[in-house]
């Protein structure tokens, strides 16, 4: 890879404290659960049968031990991590260029949806005009939702580039300011306090109940020092997965990212395996919140080793399996986008073969971003009829 | 009402803390949690054309306010309250009967799902064989599930005369000792320990987070002594509603019980309007928990009006309301039947116009119990496609 640029440089777990005490005061400290059930599905192995027709068929299937920890995100306010993103970038917009600039010109972005109302009710919230590019495809719920806080919802194609063209005409319109949805320092920070609140909340769990880690009753005696032995987060925009590497990076916790294949929207998992980042991605992927290519920083944060360990893919199939399983089993409603770190973990041949390989029979404590749960109840008719 | 039996009168609060010292080590503390956007929806009048075709066409829609408190049992032990009173029976009978008779000869029960699911576990926990006669529509995983927990299902058509009669049928055969649904003391006992740990974790949350309740700042300045106004819960059998009252009776704590109207699944609400129990309902209403009339015992607590204060109905199309509110906007997995209580605070006008008057301007904090989560992601599809 390429020398890090300054900004990528700047993205330092101090810089994810700092946004933390930014947003704070707006944002929701999300639940961390833990499911039994789960962990002892992904504890056994896939059937031989699940394996035909991969590279994997033949071969005995792998045996890792997973403990989850699920950061449920699908609780933050807005329904989704991006509450924090946009907190945190129109918090220092009026920081750094003063309020009276920033009421005067309003914010303008582009979203499949989360981000939209994220960035909506920061607007709302801190009296800021937003204007809001939304594909015409988006779910209802989310364009109500994103016109709910009272900003203007216009529409566009569903591409990066349709995106992209629809914001430059409302800003030479209305000069409004551009809040990103994930390739920006300010946003990346925000997104990763997600990880920040997640290794308090592990060490607050595990001292309190010891049986849920496996590693509490050994030699790391300290609450205070126990880390999760891994994260793995959903991979879009990756502005979640380049915050939370960013946090953790310096510390033992390993940063995984998970993507779905469907056409072609693993270009993240694609563009490390050529050594270049990919531009553009045309997918119509049930986890919707992940049809977009990485962003220019976060590809420099997620294609660094030393900070993101390695990218994984999973089918609509193995997306959909996961999120029955969320449903039925925790009974916690996730948009398809949410578990496909929980479906790498189930059912990718190659990530349980490397946590098998790495962890041993003591297996890992494993942190899994449930990135949001804004499906309508149709959207779940209409994936499992 | 006649004069209470013997095994009416010794339904008491004491009683409920007998069972919960037995179950606890057996059963989840499930979660309280609050939803903001739910208390603002309830709070909120219905619209004047919600209204036509009622009894309250034309009239000015009630104004209640309501702040909720929503007891999870669908994140209890086999997803629903039903646990409790199985656990708490089974306990019991080994305890009377001695473990040597109880294992040798069994339990047997029917039940639309979730109750076989509970006896199933509490069976295998406890280590005495269980039959469990299931009426042949039930959903598929509610079969499932008790069958994983080791029982042999015996199925039956779906009225309680038909499930009787094949459980007298299996009896003959096994000698297998009957735990009955919901109409026997231990089992109403059983389930009113919701009831105690709800008012504890009422208690905990208002004195951590006052301003989750308008009472906290008031006079009533001791956590210790603060009580929730009302309580409602789904009623078909009533074993939880006659145990949630048996827990407050004395109490300042108002109880109300909840059920479909569809095909008649209010029986218990026509049988207190008519001054006499209904003894068979025939309904398929998509509460498939409260298809059932409600039993004898439970019928002696439920019309003692010191006891509960008032039965209310909602139809099935307010109760997918309901459900989907709870699905898209709490993020919580509930089955239909779990959200009958939420459903008549949200449009059963009658019983809006009942809190308006009794709670005048400050409103009541009101538990509401969310019974159980198991419904199958097709189902869900099913509902809402």
């Amino acid at each position: 890879m390429a020398e890090p640029s300054i900004t990528a440089r700047s993205l330092t777990p101090d810089a994810v404290r700092s946004a933390y005490a930014l947003i704070q005061p707006y944002i929701h400290r999300t639940p961390l659960l833990t499911c039994q059930t789960l962990n002892t599905i992904a504890s056994t192995p896939q059937s031989a049968e699940s394996l035909v027709g991969t590279p994997f068929e033949g071969q005995t299937p792998a045996n890792p031990k997973f403990r989850f920890f699920f950061k449920c995100e699908n609780y933050q306010r807005i329904g989704a991590f991006k509450a924090r993103g946009a907190f945190h970038a129109l918090l220092r917009l009026l920081a750094e260029r003063g309020e009276e600039e920033v009421k005067r010109r309003g914010v303008i972005t582009h979203s499949s949806g989360n981000h939209a109302q994220a960035l909506a009710l920061a607007a709302s919230t801190l009296h800021v005009p937003a204007y809001i590019v939304m594909p015409s495809i988006s779910t209802p719920s989310k364009i109500a939702g994103t016109r709910s806080h009272g900003a203007e919802v216009i529409f566009s194609g569903s591409t990066s580039t349709e995106r992209e063209a629809v914001v430059a005409e409302i800003q030479a319109k209305t000069d409004a300011i551009l809040v990103p949805p994930y390739d920006h320092f300010n946003i990346i920070c925000g997104q990763g306090t997600t990880a920040l609140e997640m290794e308090e909340q592990y060490r607050a769990l595990v001292s309190e109940k010891p049986h849920l880690s496996v590693h509490a009753s050994g030699a790391e005696a300290d609450a205070g020092s126990r880390h999760l032995d891994a994260v793995i987060t959903p991979l879009g925009g990756g502005g979640l997965n380049a915050g939370v590497a960013t946090f953790f990076s310096g510390k033992p916790t390993r940063v995984f990212g998970a993507e779905p294949s469907f056409e072609g929207a693993d270009d993240c998992r694609r563009g490390l395996e050529a050594g270049q980042r990919v531009e553009s991605v045309k997918t119509l992927t049930i986890a919707d919140g992940l049809r977009t290519p990485v962003g220019v920083l976060n590809w420099e944060v997620i294609s660094d080793r030393s900070k993101v360990a390695g990218v994984f893919a999973v089918t609509e199939d193995q997306i959909k399996a996961a999120m029955r399983l969320v449903l039925e089993r925790m009974k916690v409603v996730v948009e398809p986008s949410a578990v496909v770190g929980l479906a790498v973990c189930l059912f990718n041949e190659e990530f349980r073969r490397l946590v098998e390989k790495e962890a041993g029979p003591d297996g890992w404590d494993m942190g899994i971003v449930f990135t949001g749960g804004n499906t309508p109840v149709e959207a779940i008719g209409k994936l499992f009829v």
